[in-house]
């Protein structure tokens, strides 16, 4: 923390401020500047709070400068974390490619759609069995029903299972049933369902908040860890601005800032980002390229008949093709690097 | 919903299109234009899905024409709502002063606060039993003791209290103290928190979330309304935009607008949109003057301790002046109304 | 500027951070603490280039500390500016009411608009000559023709009409008839027409840009003052934000910093903020209740036969109502003061 | 257009809507739906104001159902346009790359660069004589001398060169010695620079500002074109959103969307849109996974000494580095096409 005190600060006020921020157990050194001091705030443990000093008179602004993060930032960890995914490794040299509907609607829904992007290459299944909706009039997803056909169709197909627990009520259930649980983005700052997620003995995929900065996004990273699960995946998915050509922006830049702060794979999802299935390709192609750790892409058999999300969902032959275009990208990020 | 062909649409593609919505059981109207046919989708009850349409050839948009939102509507009933809290009304012609820390700290911490804002002429009380927190590494809040705290607060001082129910866990505990529960921003899409609230015995106080559109906002009332719990006063609390000069964007043109869609009260938290002091009096008089129906009002006997939000909490005494600063405010808007 | 060095980085990379500080000719101050070092750099004169140390190895961030503006900033000059506008006093303790039509359409649109908000209490006339226009085939304004019909407004009603000189081409033309000259969001960064503006006899309306930051709109004042002229007055009018309710965010609590940071006047435009009349006066109420120095306002004869902009334009009649209704909430801010 | 009328409007209403709608040249067509009846209109030229309709009684809302551009339409013109500059094609099938410093500095900083990025393969070179700046204070280009040094790039290296024209009154002097004449960000709604640019003898690279939407970039674009010059080529470089790890966001999703909409080519700057330099190199792998039709890099001899955007430069090894990158990604695209 770098507190600025006004320019007619007085000795007095400077004095206080240094006193406040001692009293706190915090080391204060005063920089004395051409225009005005500034003081630093040192041997702080975790972050200091700026409205103890804001409130003091002469102070014109706090300013944080570390981060509060600590497990999943790479300074503690240097190196790339890679996650087992009941056997399929996720992370650094391994592009993770998941699939599947926006919301299992039925075992042949499912079951067919799996064995088409299974045969495209996918090496991974997603599918919601309970729906976070904005209306209460939409359709909610099948529910523990819903949990046993995904069981199906990794019994049938060999492919781990990527589904949504919704809420804290209905995590034990996808625990007992999923391999990876995933956290939307509606529940980012969900903070009681992080904490459960801490304790989960799956990995979790973490959404990004629409409006989440990363330094928030890694904070909820943060609780999973701290609550004792390291197994963490982080996805963007678009964050909300004030463009519409698309339902939400893909950010694309996070991914090599998040890459830069954190050991934790990160993958993205275009699908959601796009909301039409007519950007899917080219930002998957982008995606990869931009240097993340996998792709989860909305297929469905038959999207003019889909519950949900049928207008951003790729056709089967699609995603096949989208396999052919995405090899060569990931390549070049094989041989270079990020 | 309006389907828009595009201009070089075949007269199959368009009766391929009437063909897709009436076997929705929707009626399909195509009206030929000049340079294109749009389509318009009649009869739906509830939302029309966009991806139905938008997957089928020759279509290039799908615009939504009608709000999915029902029992909070205004055109569903026309005359404001006002809510019973405990004796106190909240609603038209009330301007409802709630007032308290961000946290509950200590019983003294408390009572003294609540001695100040009630003197001041706060009708309602404010403190956070359970706090969400960006960090796990920050203080959560005393939990049940701090519930215990506010009935102490309600017992001295005959204000109602408003707290957070952070999660669908600690619910019934805080319905059990609470005059009024409140959902958080980061919760406005929790959905099973707004389920569990649509079956409470309280009112709820459903903040905005900080990337919400206000159909979002509305919808979310709608989950609590459809789950059997009318009463619900909506909490505008700041979008998050680019600007960085406040913590977040008060938003106050939303207050007329949900005024006009809907008949729910509507109040607004000038201290968590600013996120410091100085900004609090101008924001609080500007809400007034749009036309909420009352301010929710960090204040703290002594801010610069405050273990959560004490940049933006008001000193007693500046609580005091911002009350002989709204009366004559809001007196105009009682005599000429929106 | 504070330069945050890596974690890891080592006494020879922060060496060789302050000989690159020091050979800029500012004094490098290293601050140790206890996880990494940072360095204060001291004795600039206007801002610092981030990139100069971003590029230097073993650097993590460079963090500007102090604002780059100069003239405009309160530190400089401590008390309000007020603005002489022909004989009419912009500033501290005037509430400056400008009101008229988005454009002058003929004489007797303009004459009968203006008669209309003069008698309701308007001390100044608005209306625009030339027009951005989004699009090439929109109404552009009568140009000059549109010019000699304000002055004529102005000598009929006695009123100073302020308007928007487009481009650097009719500056000179603008300068010539109006008495206040209109920088509009479009071109707050245009920085040949705001070094021509620093050159003008007439004080400057600088609005905000859609998506300009507070620094960035005072920088843009900063150029006009640079170049000779004292005399701007701000203009909030609204920012772009995901949300879609309003044609853009009117973003109150930039009054309060504005104000905070500099000495001149700043107005509020809540038409072009709403987008819709219905939004207008419950923002104007709100803009007088924040502390601003006037409000301008669209006022149509006719709004719905207006060229440009009738959506939100009031009816005089509306207009007169605002009036009433702004007074006594003026009257607050004049007792209490921001 | 599409008016919506209220649940509860009257016949008499509905027939004023259709009247007024009529008496402006168009057609009117009522629907009358469930709940409510909307009006098409139809039948007009250019896009219809939505305020003459927003201001009627009954009138709910006023949907826009189609685009206002023509010229730049893919609707009217299908195929790609290639633009050739000098002798370079720029559009399908092409991959334009365009390197250069930021700022001209000297003859010997620009030429060396030139030279540098010439041998790693770029086309094109950039670098601005005006440079607009947010500040007054600092370096604002070196002018027609920096012009002088771009003529003499050109002629050792044979590559055509772009450069910044900020305002109406340097057009013609930039006009005269660059082979693409850019408009900046802060001008694409800068109407009389982009009517000037319509008469231009050379093409035009039109940046996206930081917070246009599509079709306002489309509109300027037709300002362009509309004015008589076709030969206009589109640049993304990056919104301003609420993230603030990039300095802007890329916006990726709009590179699919210009081309389904527009014929014209379009390329992305990914430094002004990073920010920073470690951002640079993955961006512009995405950029062309995407599907733009080329890249516009900032690089500099030595970053750590440019007078702007230091930050942001490529190191001409980095340069290097980022052509093999991008050529088997490019083929990617040049085999499967968006």
């Amino acid at each position: 923390m770098l507190i600025v005190m006004d320019k007619k600060a007085t000795p007095e006020q400077v004095d206080n401020a240094v006193a406040a921020i001692e009293k706190k157990g915090y080391t204060a050194r005063p920089i004395p500047g051409g225009e005005r001091v500034a003081i630093c705030v040192l041997h702080n443990h975790g972050p200091v709070e700026a409205g103890h000093f804001l409130a003091l008179s002469g102070v014109k602004e706090a300013i944080p400068v570390t981060h509060p993060y600590k497990l999943v930032s790479r300074e503690l960890k240097p190196e790339d974390t890679v996650i087992d995914v009941s056997g399929v490794a996720v992370g650094n040299g391994h592009l993770m490619m998941i699939a599947g509907p926006c919301a299992i609607e039925s075992e042949e829904q499912a079951l067919s759609t799996a064995r088409l992007v299974r045969k495209a290459g996918a090496r991974m299944f997603r599918g919601g069995a309970f729906k976070p909706r904005t209306s209460p009039y939409d359709f909610q997803g099948l529910g523990e029903e819903g949990l046993r056909i995904l069981a199906k169709v990794r019994e049938e197909t060999g492919m781990p299972v990527v589904t949504e627990a919704i809420d804290h009520e209905v995590f034990e259930l996808v625990e007992a049933y999923a391999d990876v649980i995933q956290i939307g983005a509606r529940n980012m700052q969900n903070f009681s369902l992080l904490r459960r997620a801490g304790k989960a003995s799956k990995p979790i995929l973490l959404k990004r908040g629409i409006a989440a900065t990363i330094e928030e996004w890694l904070m909820a990273a943060e609780y999973i860890m701290e609550g004792g699960n390291p197994r963490v995946i982080l996805c963007e998915r678009g964050v909300r601005t004030f463009a519409h050509h698309s339902r939400n922006t893909l950010d694309l830049s996070a991914i090599p800032v998040v890459r830069k702060e954190s050991h934790l794979p990160v993958i993205v999802d275009p699908s959601h980002a796009a909301g039409r299935r007519d950007q899917v390709i080219p930002l998957s192609r982008a995606a990869v390229a931009v240097g993340c750790h996998g792709l989860m892409v909305e297929v469905h058999r038959a999207p003019e008949q889909a519950l949900s999300d049928g207008a951003q969902s790729l056709y089967p032959e699609q995603y096949e093709d989208l396999f052919r275009q995405i090899e060569p990208i990931f390549n070049v990020y094989r041989q270079f690097g990020l």
